[in-house]
Formats: C-alpha cells, sequence, structure tokens
C-alpha cells in the first residue's frame, strides 16, 4: 500500500482524510491483526466441528459469534467504510479490503457475519430513505442485527430473470407484502444476533418481466412497529443447509409471507432492484476475492511452516542413508509448490487491493477521471471474483500436498481451509458467469473503452519498468503477453460481429483466465520497481522480503504467464466443437 | 477391451483361459455391476457420515463390512486373479481392475477393504513359503482376515530408507520379534474380520543401511500358534486419524512389539523386502489411478444427470425472459466441463487398462516380448499413479461446479467424491514421487529403453491412424506432440549428465504431466479407428455413444494437449529458479 499501491493518493482526498498517514494505516492493520489472533482464529476449527444447528426454528451458531459481531459493531469494523454521519469513518476500501483480508484468512466463516451486514448497511446508505436510516441501520452499524442479501430462489440462481419473490402494494401505501422462498442465504438467520435485516429482490406485480421488473427491498425478521417494538415479521427459515466447508456461518433456506404477513420495504426506485442490488454484488465479488485470496494465504503459511519441521529423505544425488534427513522446504518440488501458491496469492492480492483503490478514487474523482476508475473496476471484477478463486484452489491443494498425508488429516488447518475456499467459485456468481460478463459484456460495450483503458494501464507499468535493468525481460514478455490478449480479444470480437455461431463465447472461461493471468503478471511488475529498489538498500531481514518478492515475480512469468499461449492456441480455434454437441451423444 | 484393447490377446493364452470370450468378460462386469447396486452404492454416503469409531482397542466400522468382505471372498473377487491352486481363477488384470473401477466408482473406501487383502494375497502367492499359504492365505482369500500393506512411519514416508521398525531373529530361530510403528495403515485394524494380516517392511540388526536393508514380514494382529489357534501378536491400535474423505476405511496408526511379544516371519528374502514389497506398490499404484478414474466417473455421471434435470436461464442471445429456461446441460461452459471430465476419465481408463494388459502379456510372454511389456509398464506406471489422480481432481471439481451451489451442499453426492478423491494423490507415493519416479530414473534407465519402446508404440498407433481420413489431423498433433516430449526429454538428459546444477530435474512433476498429457492424447486416437468404425456401422444408440468417444477425443486434443506446449516453454528454460530459492526468502 506503501511502495507500490501509494494509498496517499486515495487518502489525501479530504473525504479519505481520517486514514491518512502511515501511522494510522499500520495501527489500522494492527488492530485487525489483533481482532484476528484474539477472536477470530480461536474459533477456527471449532466452528467448522461443531455446525450451526437447527432447531426448533431457531438456527444456533457458535457462541462467539455474538461477541464477534459486538466487537465488529462497537469498534467499527462493520460501519468503517460507511459516511461519517452514518457512525463510519470514511475509510478507503483498500484500507478496508487489507484488513479483511487479514480477518478472513484468521476465520472465514467469523467474518461473514460482519462483512455482510456492512454491504447491506452500505446499499441502505446509498439507496435507503430517512426512516430505514434512522430505524434499521443504526442497529446493523453496531452489530446487533445482522445483513443480508437474498437473491437467490429454488428456480432462479445465476438467472435472475427468473425470480418469483413478490412484493405487492399494501392497502395502506405504507409497505409491501412479499411473498416467496430465498435460498443460499449466508447468515440468513441466527441466534448470534437479535434481528435480521434482509435486502431482498422481487417482482412487484405488473412490472415488466425478466431484470427489469425487479425491485429492492428492506424484509426484517422482525419488524418494528409505530410503537418502536419489534414484532414478527413473518420471515420462517424452512432449512439450514449442510455443507462442504465454510461451516461455521448458516447458509438459509427462508420462506417470506408463508401467513401473509410479511412486510418489505421498498429500497430507491421500484425496477431499479437489480441494478441498486450490483452496487452490493460488486462489492462482494472483490470480498470473495480477497476471502479466497485470504484462506489460500492461511494456507500457505501452514506449509511454510510445516515444510521447515518436516524433516524427511536427502538433497537430490545424495545417495547415502546414514547423513541426516533434510526439512523438506529444501525439495524442489516443495518450493515449486511453495512458489506457486505465493505468486498467486501475492499477485491476487496486489490486483485485489488495485482494485479497491480504484474504486476508492472514483468515489472521489469527477469527469473523465471517474470515468476512468470506474470502467477499470468494471473490467477488473469478474477477474477479481474468478483468478482468486479458481487458482486459490489449487493453490490450497498444492499446500495440502506439502504435508504430504498429514495434510489429508483433521491434525492440520489445511484439510479445512480446501473444503472452506470451494465456496468461492460458485457463490456471487459462478466463475463461468463471470466468464460471460468479462467477454460478453465488459470488453466490449462502448466500443471497448474498459478494455482499452486495461491496456493503457498495463503498458504504463510496463514502461515503467523498463527503465529497471533487471525488469526488462519480464516487461518484454508481459507485452508479449499483452499483445497476444488483445489479439485474441480483436479475434473474438469480431467473430462476434460476423457470425451466426457462437463459437467465439464458448470457451468464455478458458479467455477468463487468459486475461486473469496477464492481468496478476502485470501486478507483480508493478510492484517490480519497488522489489528491485527495495533490494539495493535494504537490511537483511528486508533483503529477504524483497527476495521473495522478486522470486515470486520470476515465478509467475517463468511458469504463469507461459500458460496463455496454450490457452491462446484454443481461443483462435474456430471449431465449433462446444455448440455441435448434443446431449444425446453423452447418455 | 474388445474394440480397442483386444482383451482376446490376453485370455488367448492358456493362463488366462478361464476368462476366455466375450460372454465370460460380460458376465464378469455384470457380476461387478450388480455387487456395485446391491452393496457397495448403498452404503456410500452412510459411510462417509459414520466414520470408524475407535473405541476401547476395537476400531469399529460400518456394519456392512463384514458383509463386504464375505461376498468379496466367497464371490471369488478377492482371489480372482490369484492362480488356480490357491482358489483364484486367474483372471486378467485387464478385467480385474475392470471390475474394480466399477466397485470403486460405487463406494471406493468399502472397495478398499477387499482390494487391499488381493494385494496382500498376491505378495504372500509370490514371496511366502508354504506355511504362510497353508496358514494365512485360505482365510485372506476367503474375505474372514483382512489383509494390509504396512510401509510408512512416522519419520518414514517417502523416504523408506529411514524406516526404524526392527526384526530381530528370536532365539528359536523360528521367527522374528518386531518392534516399532507404522502410520497410515489403510484397514490396519478394524471389526469387520477376525483377523488382520499386515505385510510390514523392518530391518533386520546389522543389515546395510538405507533401502538396501529393508525386509518384508508376514506379522498377523492374531497369529495361529501351535495348536492352531489365535492369540495376540501384541499390534496395538494407537490411533485412528479422522481425514478429509475416503471415511469409510480406518486408516490406524499401529505399535508393534510393545510387551516385545511380536512375532513376524520373513516373506522372500531377507533385505530384499523392497523390491518384493514393490511388486504390490506398482500394483497399487495403477489401482490408485483407477480409484482415482472411478471417483472422477461417479462424479461425472452426477454432474451428466443433474444437468439434465436442472433448468435454469436461456440460450445465448436468448433475451426474452418470456420464454421457458434451458436445461443447463445446453449452456456451453457446462457442456465444456462435462467433455472436460469425460475425455479424461475415459483417456485415463484406457490408458489404465492398457497398462493392465502389458502387465498381463508380462505375465505369460517370454524372452524379448515379457521385455518389452515389462518396461512399457514400468515407464508408465507413474503415469497410471499421477495423471487420474491429479487431473481427477479437477474433474470433480468440475462436476460439483456443474451443480452449482447444490454441488457444495450434502444433498449430491460431489462433494463427498471431492474429498475422497483428495487422497490419491498423496498415497502409494505422492506425485512430486511419481515425477522423479518417471524423469530421474525410468525414462533414462538402460540408455533409455523404456522410453524408447512407449514412443514406438505411441508411433505404431499414429501409423494406424493416419489411414482414416478423420484422424489425420489428430494423427499429426500427436506425432507433434510426442516429438515435442522427445525433444524435450533429450534436452533434459543432456542437461543431467553435462551439469553441475540440478535444474534438469527441478520441474519434474511438469514433465510428468506433459508426459501424461501425450500419453492419453495416444490412448485417445489408439480408440480413433474403432470410433470412426463405429460410427460408420452403428444403430442410433450406438451412433451417439461413438458420437460422444469421437467428441471427448477432439476435446481433448483441442484443449488438453495444446497444454503440453506451455510446459514445455518452461522445461527448456535453463534457469536455476527453484534451486536457488533460499527459505530465507520465504520468512
Amino acid at each position: 500500500m506503501n511502495e507500490v499501491l501509494n494509498i496517499n493518493e486515495v487518502t489525501r482526498n479530504d473525504y479519505f482524510k481520517e486514514s491518512h498517514g502511515k501511522t494510522v494505516v499500520e495501527m489500522t492493520l494492527k488492530a485487525a491483526l489483533e481482532l484476528g489472533d484474539n477472536l477470530f482464529y480461536p474459533i477456527f476449527e471449532e466452528m467448522d466441528r461443531k455446525v450451526p444447528l437447527f432447531e426448533k426454528d431457531n438456527v444456533v451458531v457458535h457462541d462467539k459469534v455474538k461477541e464477534i459481531m459486538k466487537e465488529c459493531g462497537e469498534g467499527g469494523w462493520i460501519a468503517a467504510s460507511l459516511p461519517v454521519q452514518y457512525g463510519g469513518f470514511q475509510m478507503p476500501r483498500m484500507l478496508h479490503l487489507s484488513c479483511r483480508f487479514i480477518l478472513s484468512a484468521a476465520n472465514y466463516s467469523a467474518g461473514v457475519f460482519p462483512n455482510l451486514t456492512t454491504g447491506a448497511a452500505r446499499l441502505i446508505v446509498k439507496f435507503g430513505n430517512d426512516w430505514m436510516k434512522k430505524t434499521y441501520l443504526p442497529k446493523m452499524v453496531k452489530g446487533q442485527w445482522q445483513g443480508t442479501m437474498a437473491l437467490t430462489e429454488p428456480e432462479a440462481g445465476s438467472s435472475l430473470a427468473d425470480l418469483k419473490t413478490t412484493a405487492e402494494l399494501d392497502s395502506s401505501g405504507n409497505f409491501y407484502n412479499i411473498s416467496g422462498q430465498k435460498i443460499f442465504i449466508s447468515a440468513g438467520d441466527h441466534d448470534g444476533v437479535k434481528n435480521i435485516v434482509h435486502m431482498l429482490l422481487a417482482k412487484i406485480p405488473g412490472s415488466p418481466p425478466g431484470v427489469k421488473g425487479i425491485s429492492l427491498f428492506l424484509v426484517p425478521k422482525l419488524r418494528v412497529n409505530e410503537e418502536g417494538n419489534l414484532e414478527s415479521n413473518d420471515v420462517i427459515t424452512a432449512e439450514v443447509y449442510h455443507k462442504l466447508g465454510y461451516r461455521g456461518c448458516p447458509i438459509t433456506k427462508l420462506n417470506f409471507g408463508e401467513n401473509n404477513n410479511c412486510r418489505g420495504y421498498l429500497v430507491g426506485e421500484a425496477n431499479k432492484g437489480l441494478s441498486h442490488m450490483f452496487q452490493l454484488v460488486n462489492e462482494s465479488r472483490i470480498s470473495v476475492g480477497i476471502g479466497s485470496a485470504a484462506i489460500a494465504s492461511a494456507a500457505y503459511h501452514a506449509a511454510l511452516e510445516y515444510t521447515q519441521q518436516r524433516k524427511q529423505g536427502r538433497p537430490l544425488g545424495e545417495k547415502n542413508p546414514l547423513n541426516p534427513p533434510v526439512e523438506i522446504i529444501e525439495h524442489l518440488d516443495i518450493k515449486r509448490m511453495l512458489l506457486y501458491q505465493k505468486s498467486i496469492i501475492e499477485g491476487s492480492l496486489s490486483l485485489l487491493l488495485y482494485g479497491a483503490k480504484c474504486a476508492d478514487l472514483e468515489e472521489v474523482s469527477n469527469g473523465a477521471d471517474k470515468e476512468r476508475w470506474k470502467y477499470l473496476l468494471e473490467i477488473l471484477t469478474p477477474i477479481f471474483k474468478a483468478y482468486p478463486s479458481e487458482k486459490g484452489i489449487i493453490c490450497v491443494s498444492n499446500a495440502l500436498q506439502c504435508f504430504g498425508g498429514y495434510g489429508y488429516c483433521e491434525d492440520f488447518p489445511v484439510e479445512q481451509l480446501y473444503r472452506d475456499i470451494r465456496i468461492h467459485p460458485l457463490h456471487e456468481g459462478t466463475t463461468g458467469i463471470q466468464a460471460l460478463d468479462l467477454l460478453g459484456r465488459k470488453v466490449s460495450y462502448k466500443n471497448g473503452i474498459a478494455f482499452q483503458i486495461f491496456c493503457e494501464e498495463v503498458e504504463k507499468s510496463i514502461e515503467t519498468a523498463l527503465s529497471f535493468n533487471e525488469l526488462k525481460d519480464f516487461s518484454k514478455d508481459l507485452q508479449a503477453g499483452l499483445d497476444r490478449l488483445k489479439l485474441v480479444t480483436r479475434e473474438l470480437l469480431e467473430q462476434a460481429v460476423s457470425k451466426q455461431a457462437k463459437a467465439w463465447i464458448a470457451d468464455a472461461t478458458l479467455y477468463l483466465e487468459m486475461f486473469g493471468t496477464v492481468a496478476i503478471a502485470w501486478q507483480w511488475l508493478l510492484q517490480g520497481p519497488a522489489i528491485i529498489s527495495g533490494l539495493k538498500k535494504s537490511n537483511k531481514k528486508e533483503f529477504n522480503f524483497f527476495q521473495g518478492k522478486l522470486f515470486a515475480l520470476m515465478f509467475f512469468f517463468k511458469y504463469e504467464l507461459n500458460n496463455i499461449y496454450s490457452i491462446e492456441r484454443r481461443l483462435l480455434n474456430e471449431d465449433d466443437l462446444l455448440i455441435s454437441l448434443k446431449k444425446e451423444y453423452l447418455n
């Protein structure tokens, strides 16, 4: 944040001034670390083993969830990024996401409770009315009430156009009557808080079909009546899912309005619900990336520790069994697996914080500058979500592999992390959905302006790096990679225009992988000058730190960036293999 | 087995005559399918949820394990591949492994109990003495007693040279006194059988250090005394591991001779234990491949079914939300994921059965032929083990992804399969160990004869396929891929000779992946002529079957084979990145 992404560029703006200065940043990170160490991590394993119970209409979660919500509420973590008038301190997202990275590495499930509340609160701040801000928001930011996002339904997951939940204006005109079922709602009900506030998508009868007829509602589990007391709002928990990982946080199926007594309050404009909600969805997508990188980072550090304790085998070529065995970190394949993890995780984290910077600068800029940050943020969002989550799985698998058979056992945390991280390519839009968003929309909209801005930014970094002798080769490699990405993009978009067939988009997921790989290589090169400078002036401990960064950079270029050439071979092939495949052939 | 691998070439040999003929083969497969459907699959989920309990020195497994061992014993499944005089019917490995594939797909954990018993029994048949064959073998092949392989120790996993378990000849000269601890012993103790027979590696005091001083012993949990009764043999279960998956089968930590009363019986020659054991280890490595392909296959078929039931979204370009949603199998990214799975799984299965054929023909051949099959089997063994297990993980992950959020929930079998398959790159030699075996030994030993034979066999298949117009392009692609593999192999082996540095072997795992990819492409091309012929003469149902095969072949060539070009770029780079990485840089 200091040497590479220059957080000062953000905090020197009046809006973010509370976070200005190295001391504030360091204190904030340290506070997150302490919270993680003292409250989140101690129950990391317990929350997995003692899963949420669904008994007598009550979802019982780990008893520390109460404390977590209280601490995050009173300590200002939930409100941090909100405007001052709502109890926040306008923390830049760059710093906020860094803290989230730390907390998610400590215990991802635990962090979801406050994080979702922040997301819901931000929606209310932006689109809610004064009554909502007065009645619901304060309890949420204090961690007394949980916030959620309630989108998915049994027949509408990726395809939100098919939502069936309805919201009918009550004859009083004061609220809408909500009726429908939502599934996969994280933290949708639990006893760690007194109330749950759902940000829910539903259709007002008579509104246009599809996504243009979706509206956003605030739907509490317990509603505040005219006397200011809480009363039931006819939101019934039907099921708590049992799942592979991410077990500390209950994912629920909820029935709204079974007894025709569920009130919802319109947030923002009618029929604009999807676009309102997408503020939260886009924020969640970058959060998923952070969560992925964080989980993978926890696994990496566990592997790094283990491989320096475990002794086994001898160096290559050393055949004398009487010589003592070496730490397994000395084996080249272990080094390869560790460096793979480091290069993916730290490259991803860099990209994600870069994305946070875009969001921060968009917030405080105007005119062309604002547009530029906005486009950059938009085109990178599918990468934020998909790259760290897909590659993060492989990272954790590599970390597990470093443990040998022990990695498969519950004695070490990696098996849990391996289960936990697998949620990430699924929720907040699957990888396939991200790929369609990127290739089908983001790279081409408004004449490809977002893609053009992305390329310009990459080329700026190349230009800067070229003045460092040590980075010349990598600069050229990245330019070559970017040129391939441009070529592939142009080819595919030309096919999109000229052809009836849909072959151009059939391999969107591979295109996403290629794009993501170039983007991470860029982030490493962006760090290059700081690494080279750091190596020249640093003391021994810092020298090792910068050497580690340099090796991760080199690894990414020499191992990962290579992969785009294979992907390119596939993407430039115009056959219609997937299109002509009939399902009968597989049965 | 009929059209491509021609099992008749095996069964026309006198030794395998009991399995000769299409009818016998089909009946055998059908019997395996029935066993899987009726006994294995019904408890697939239960065995995972109700894990083995370790209570009062007793390891309690699912109560159906008894029945499974009984059925597999009395039904001849354990003995199937053994010689007739030991109750077997000399079933070819090709057929035997096909049955194992079916049973492992139904319930991998359940299959381990009989399979390990078969492996131990085969060791006794080959290296044991008459007393062992009379006293221990019959109960094992009947499924009354469990067989195991006991190699790993706390300080000796990948590095068997460091075994510490000792076997001291008793003053009576009748047996050895065993003392030591073994860990990660599958089915090492359980109440589904009356006794456990461990095939255990230990060192006789005074024997040479390292692997040259390892001997193989038969060590029962209960020994048969002179009166023919069972008595305790001082084998104590210290722990049952709790693990990510593969939960139906207990993996145990065992203490041998804590009370100086554990007897072991030398199997084969003293100090030849490792080479004896490697018969079983090599068989287990191909079994692990089969298990991986089987688990991945179960996940694939679950995904294939689900994606034809689940409706969501609309075809690309179709924007009218009033039109009904389509089955998700119609989405191109789902098709891509399914075809990925099919091409990896069926390609792997083909290679594994080809390997079984090598073993079968080695068994019944003589002279140069025998050598040829032996070398082919040896060089392919690391691929049998590593390729299906590594790629199988990605297959199951893709299957899970096809389910969307439901894939993460216990409502469907894929989350369990995702956990189960992760054991495979770990046990029976990690992927890193396989890679060192391949590049560090198998491709170069005896002047590279095994590699040469492999190339010849691939080129034979190319030659045959070239006469089919439809296969010309693929034949050329495979030849190009093989040429790259030859080039890379030559380069690396030259570096190995000429350089001090170990850079040539640093990326052995990538080399293994490249080799494996070429090998699977070969297997698809080997199937090519049968596919093309099948398409020309078949009825509608068969037409679809062969079309499915053709698409899987095309997919593998167009998506997977491409990857070798990226790997090649890395392997031909002579930098010493991993070698010069110091662990301090990562700390």
